[in-house]
């Protein structure tokens, strides 16, 4: 029995609809990325207005435009108004976040007393000079550290957008050193991301064994949902919370205590009481949701 | 003559296509603001399976996608993975820059020395206690004061997508405030820039003034390339700086040094010089830029 | 034997120590904001002149400092340099971030699979309205999501200093939300901390035995170093890590797989191989470091 | 006359008195920051206990803070708490604001149409290979860049403390590089603000004809003043307010029309209307003001 409080564990959740949420985050920041990345034609002259070319500017523009990487006409301001630079900015830090995010679960899923998921060893890797037992998770480290400094570099970019007329001071020149470490933290995050998905260890039994330290806590809300059927919505949820204490106090699976208690028995036969207790029965549309994901990231992966 | 430096005026810009830019980044930012507006369907429970929906979870999900104003079914993870609200926060802070923008160069332009654009005055509105003549650029400054936090607000949001598992110990709840402020500064940043715009006063005469306070130094890049047609670029640039600190060491227009120089006064004749010294002929695309951006313009909000 | 890899656990260190850092992270920030919370007097007028208060204004600025509260001549240009602003700022988010640190290292311990400390409870809080056995942490959240807001906040208001001459456009204005929404985040941490940390309950046991749930491969380093004397620090960390390998692959302690090595038993006889894998023997200065940290915080919360 | 609205000036202030503000911020930091720079001993090992060090962990500590160049015995848990980290950004980020403050403040006086200040030219510096007659701001340019990114970087370094444990996954990490990058932008920022402000060339004939533009509009405040002694407080407001709009409507001086009102002009003679508008005659404390911050500035720098 674990501890007095079960803050943590909501209701069952499997590894893969977790994997399918990742994968979720990343297809949409795929999909925003190679919408930000389409070429654009800037052409603009010191000031904007092509002055310098002479009396071809427009016609210039309209021709490089229509060539082949580009989709229109774009000498359109970007000179000026620098929401592209920032809205690119804060697409990369969102995509550095999505990967932070993977780096943050399976960071916490490889603590030593839940050891569900590590991320894969290699020789030389995250050991320590002075403790030879020690593997450090050396790419869950390295991807949340691109990550956490990702969001503040994107803010100085959309930031620098508040610049002065047609050229800032110092406005512009803001933007070129955060730009290019927001690229580079993203694709270490990404590349890093690869190697830790692609070798990630699971460990399924423990997944299990872990899910069973409650003693059944973690399905309380079936039972309840089962009750209220016959007992009605409130009288089930006292009644379960009731059951709740009682095996917390005694530690006792929640199960035997609901089992003692007549009031509950009558309503719930033996083969249902286990059935409730099932966790692999209350994943309600966890493949559905898995199924649609990889749909998702197939097509969006597909067409690249 | 202003003095001895010459940073502010690279060529002449219209005052039209300076506003053509603000109406671009408004356009970018509406068409980008309605995308992130399209209602979602989020539905998930405790931990995002569905399964307290017992098994009419999915099903339920799927008939709700299908209903009126959602586009698909979208059970997809956002509970997890906060991409989306990092997003839409991120073009809250870039719409309240592409507005800030605006704000900063009306505040500019209304330097007591520069005098060339004024926000809308008001009874009772930028008054002071002690200064009786004091008119204060009230709307500029709530428009800027809301711009400049709404950067780091995003940032905040972005990083919170860095949580734990399927729900985070604080990182969701550190987005509710900062999401609403970001929405309160982003709307009242539209609403003050929307009573600047509409009530902006313009001088033309003071910013024709202004422009020739350089005494013509503002039009040597066209002197330059005009003089490049028969002495080369490199020749004509070597020229044309000598002409320009001679006229800033006598405080003399540029055009009457070039006239005074006989290997100028050869290639260009008096009519030429005075042509190329006229602003209003060396605005390029100004006015097809203009137009491309109201019909951008007219094309996005008549959408709306 | 808990998984195939260690990184949590690197050497052993006591609750108390641990707390005792938390004590110095709040001290340093308790010292530095009763500095920054000394009054100070700036008298300035319009444009920090004091002009508008006729001849008199240095002379009643001198008399000001010279009253009570105030410790000398104050009227030095905050008006246009806004340090001080910016400073105090920061250090309100440093100390919402040490306060957050300790909600972090709680709601860590607080995992259902750890189970070391846990939040006070209190009826009604907490709780799930579906999932009866639930008891969400938080206090911790509370904690944690104050703090996730202020360094941003902090940043803004840093950021803001770089105003306009006398008074900003914007540059002041901006900075007045932002520093009340510190000074009631900061605030609202400190109480949630102050309640987190009197309540909280601390299973001793737990502690203990997740210790020994690497087998005493967290004491490997303090073996390696008992070896070295006799072997030479190379060879003491290679045997040791071969001993921890071999340990993890046959799921047996460490001090078992080092008394099988007849080169080791040899060495350590198995009354100080005992008393090496007695973490409790391990601890370094801890109790040294905690009396300090006491003391410290002893002097500093007297004179308050 | 230049324009409907006079928002920039409020009351005349000297530039003496703004390179005194100046002063005063870099003076704050510069004593600010030699604290963050004193040497600190931070021993601690693996997990902060020394426990690797043997029994003579403390007594090392202890004897190595008794050396030159410590204060005292340090080993106090900053392995864990990262506050010290957190200020010393902070005070980084405060130092390239005030720093960037003073490049804001030159680079609007150097507009061309206010000339009031520029910064020194440099052979090669500033020029535009298409604009012979352009001479950028170069150095505000240069240390505007690195200010605008200094406070988010300093929010990444503090907002790194709410890291996990005794060492974080990625917390830790995320602190080295942005912290170099603080220190470089700092320190660029701060050279070159030693080289516009040592070469900086003041227009003071210039500064005294921009004030004139206001037409006597900027001391309205002081005959404000001067009437209020027999007209009272309201009534004084009241007239000058209507004389400030008479003035901006017949762009005549405020003067004349004051002396036009012969309830005004019975209540002051000439001699006391032409001393209201001596501009040199407003400036309070300026004087005063300056010498203390030319004192505090040679206490400060005298003792490094």
């Amino acid at each position: 029995m674990p501890g007095r409080t079960f803050l943590q564990q909501a209701v069952p959740v499997t590894f893969g609809l977790k994997a399918a949420h990742w994968l979720g985050g990343v297809v949409e920041s795929h999909a925003a990325l190679a919408d930000h990345a389409r070429p654009r034609l800037t052409l603009a002259g010191a000031a904007g207005t092509l002055a310098s070319l002479g009396g071809e500017g427009m016609a210039l523009a309209r021709a490089m435009a229509a060539t082949a990487p580009f989709d229109g006409l774009q000498t359109d301001g970007s000179h000026a108004m620098r929401g592209r630079v920032g809205r690119f900015a804060a697409e990369l830090a969102v995509t550095a976040t999505m990967l932070g995010k993977i780096a943050r679960d399976v960071s916490l899923m490889m603590q030593t007393e839940i050891g569900e998921a590590f991320e894969p060893s290699a020789p030389g890797k995250g050991g320590s000079s002075t403790m030879p037992h020690k593997r450090n998770p050396v790419l869950c480290t390295a991807i949340l550290a691109c990550a956490m400094r990702a969001p503040n570099l994107a803010a100085t970019l959309i930031g620098s957008g508040l610049h002065e007329h047609e050229r800032a001071v110092g406005g512009w020149h803001a933007e070129w050193e955060p730009l290019f470490e927001l690229l580079r933290l993203t694709g270490a995050a990404l590349n890093h991301a690869v190697t830790l998905v692609e070798g990630l260890e699971i460990d399924a039994a423990r997944m299990r064994a872990n899910l069973d330290l409650t003693q059944g806590l973690v399905m309380a809300e079936r039972a309840a949902f089962a009750l209220a059927a016959t007992l009605g919505k409130a009288q089930a949820h006292h009644r379960i919370e009731a059951a709740t204490k009682a095996a917390i106090a005694q530690r006792r699976p929640l199960r035997d205590v609901l089992a003692d208690d007549p009031a509950i028995a009558n309503r719930l036969d033996m083969a249902a009481l286990d059935a409730i207790f099932d966790p692999a029965g209350y994943l309600g549309g966890a493949g559905a949701l898995i199924d649609a994901a990889l749909a998702r990231g197939r097509a969006q992966f597909s067409a690249c």
